[in-house]
């Protein structure tokens, strides 16, 4: 038996990768980040540390890691088990409150009850001893459903409708853990080599080697306008070949009708998706977009802003998407993400997590392994870049052929190294005292 | 000729006022809340402070208060000229940048924007001599659309088309400034009758008093069951007459068929609206709503917690509403309620801000009075209630005839007096200091 845990304390820390120096995650919108963490531990009475955290770009972090200490003192003195034993309820617990009316479900608030989540999620399956794909995998589908919050999306799926597409899929989930746990669920797809600041010869360099490691989709940053777009995805299909994918990301650069304007000019060039042509919330905006492009072949993506299950709902209602790019700090933990899993295999559209940012590949390839193994029971393409896995303590990694490796270390994967925080904590670490020093 | 100050400091307080003990602002989702302000102000090396304030329920103040924090220090040393001389690109600037990854324009960081937008328009005004309502009331059709960032909303208004709009109404402009200057603006209806946690008795107290007032527009809120919520709108229509309007609030308690099959228990009782039926994120669900409920006479409305232009204009091209219930500081200051104000009367649906908390309706009679004399050109009605505003420095009014009387002293009426912050400021005020005593 696994022992049930008392959580006895938290820290909160600020950690910030100074990522804009080297032009990694540069994009139309975001010229210059620096990945950042709001990052949370709870102490406990047993052997087990829960560590979760919350994403952000740089400036602002700190208000992220107030949010986050102002939930988490609620969780100081609890039982485990009396958390995970419900977990839609511990989820509407922490969105709720008089907190609630700042957002809801929404922006820095939704970032913070993300991060306490996956803390609480993280020490649970380090206290069953499982990476965290294979504690939910290996749930029972009621149990399953017993994670997820149904309000707000029972108009298109409710608790019975989840139960029987998990019942369904379940005859088979055997087959599909033995593939993931040989490294066959999760095909990886590069944007280490689609960057804005990188140059030509780092594209080529860089894809080069992706081609090598088995790659077979990649992706750029594009609205750099028609011509120079045109430029570097031809260099892109010059290196990698005709049958590899393409896509195109522009970071809600454009409004609807300059979307459309703009990517007409790319019928030519087999891209699967333009990604998040304009506002993550413009539902309807998506729409159009996609009914635009059909006939010049390029479909449509977006998800890593896209805040909760009610905005992925009505994407999927609108017939907006071609890929759900559903992030795992943005959403609200592995209970929110389950039920946009399920929501996705109801339309029948492929889940491709967004992983553009530190650690993010160290989450999403245990979410991919769930769709695969217990949702969509398809093969779930996702994102790999190849930054920062060395801050992990149990790093992403890929296949020589191109397919992310399953997680087995116990946890959901969020622990980063000590020394990572002695240079890089805001404001105390070491590069940053010495930037201050520099400046 | 104006001075034009140059910012030279700036403060932040976290105000927090103990309304949950009258079950002031009682509904189905918030049972408890504590109106709270991040207020923030704009010292100057000139004669006037600029202030500007966010709301929120209670906990989590702080985390508005640090967002805040994190965005003033860009004010410091600029000219207030050059900050409103581009009112669009300011607000683009301010919701731009690293901070922009983790919402965008949603959430506690809009608040945050909306504070410090807030505090500039409020300096603006007293520079210029005038109530905010009238600063802008005052501008030419281009001063006017150039402090819009029309940014993801071209697809249903343009600048071009903006003026057009702006222009027709200007030529009787005069006739409307003349009933805004001797009150005959902006209608007011009643809600601090509707409030969950008062007795029958405090309900048919307050309604007499209301009735005497002149108001003719009532709103409860629901959701207690539809015996309870027959009961308690059976009691407002007996003392409020046949000819009067009734409107019911539930704070989205509901999913989407839960809403409708509700409400269609109520069709004979000639209601304007269900507000907040659902998740104000979800577009598609209130246009569902919408469509079911019109056979049996009932409206639907929503905006209190709708976050952005982007979010209203699909609202209206989904034909989701029967009124835009804009809040003041959830959208990002003045500069996104004017592009708010023009997509609501492109659709012809009229604007009917949300002003159930302190200081809210302070702030709105001037957004209100706006919308009369520059865009709609229509009676715009707006929600009074009567907590709180003897903490201002200018307080809003209604008349004897139930009309809100338009501001008169110069800024936006964002200034609260000192001696609240002496007993309610977090956690330093008087009767907080005491509460932790009776704890």
């Amino acid at each position: 038996m696994p022992a049930d845990p008392t959580i006895t304390g938290f820290t909160v820390r600020d950690l910030r990768w100074p990522t804009s120096l080297d032009n990694i995650g540069s994009d139309p919108m975001n010229l210059a980040g620096e990945n950042a963490f709001g990052y949370l531990q709870f102490q406990t009475d047993g052997e087990h540390i829960g560590t979760g955290w919350s994403f952000s770009n740089g400036q602002g972090n700190d208000v992220l890691c107030a949010a986050i200490r102002s939930l988490a003192p609620r969780y100081v003195g609890r039982k485990l088990s009396s958390l995970t034993a419900n977990m839609a309820e511990t989820q509407r617990k922490c969105v709720s409150g008089q907190v609630r009316f700042m957002s809801p479900e929404r922006g820095v608030l939704q970032l913070a009850c993300c991060a306490v989540l996956n803390a609480l999620w993280d020490l649970w399956a380090k206290v069953e001893g499982k990476p965290l794909w294979r504690l939910v995998s290996d749930f029972t589908p009621e149990e399953f459903v017993r994670c997820i919050d149904f309000r707000y999306i029972t108009d298109e799926i409710t608790p019975e409708q989840a139960l029987e597409m998990l019942r369904k899929q379940a005859k088979t989930k055997h087959e599909r853990l033995d593939l993931a746990t040989s490294n066959k669920a999760v095909p990886a797809y590069n944007t280490s080599i689609g960057w804005l600041g990188l140059s030509d010869d780092q594209v080529r360099e860089g894809l080069k080697k992706a081609v090598t490691q088995g790659f077979k989709h990649f992706k750029i940053k594009g609205a750099q306008g028609v011509e120079a777009d045109r430029k570097r995805l031809s260099l892109v299909r010059e290196i990698v070949g005709p049958s590899a994918v393409l896509m195109v990301d522009v970071n809600q650069i454009w409004d609807v009708d300059e979307a459309i304007t703009y990517m007409k000019n790319f019928s030519d060039l087999g891209l699967w998706f333009i990604e998040e042509p304009t506002s993550p919330d413009d539902v309807l905006g998506h729409a159009k977009i996609r009914e635009a492009l059909k006939p010049y072949n390029i479909g449509v993506a977006t998800g890593e802003h896209v805040n909760n299950r009610v905005m992925f709902k009505q994407l999927l209602q609108a017939n907006a998407l071609d890929a759900v790019q559903l992030d795992a700090c943005r959403l609200c933990s592995v209970n929110e993400i389950l039920s946009v899993l399920l929501l996705a295999a109801k339309f029948n559209v492929p889940v491709v997590p967004h992983s553009g940012g530190a650690g993010m590949v160290e989450l999403c390839s245990h979410i991919s392994t769930i769709d695969f193994v217990c949702v969509s029971g398809k093969e779930s393409i996702l994102e790999y870049t190849d930054h920062l896995h060395e801050a992990f303590v149990a790093p992403a990694k890929i296949t020589d052929n191109g397919y992310h490796v399953s997680p087995t270390v116990p946890g959901y994967s969020c622990d980063v190294k000590e020394a990572e925080f002695e240079k890089f904590e805001a404001s105390a670490g070491s590069f940053w005292q010495a930037e201050q020093g520099r400046r």
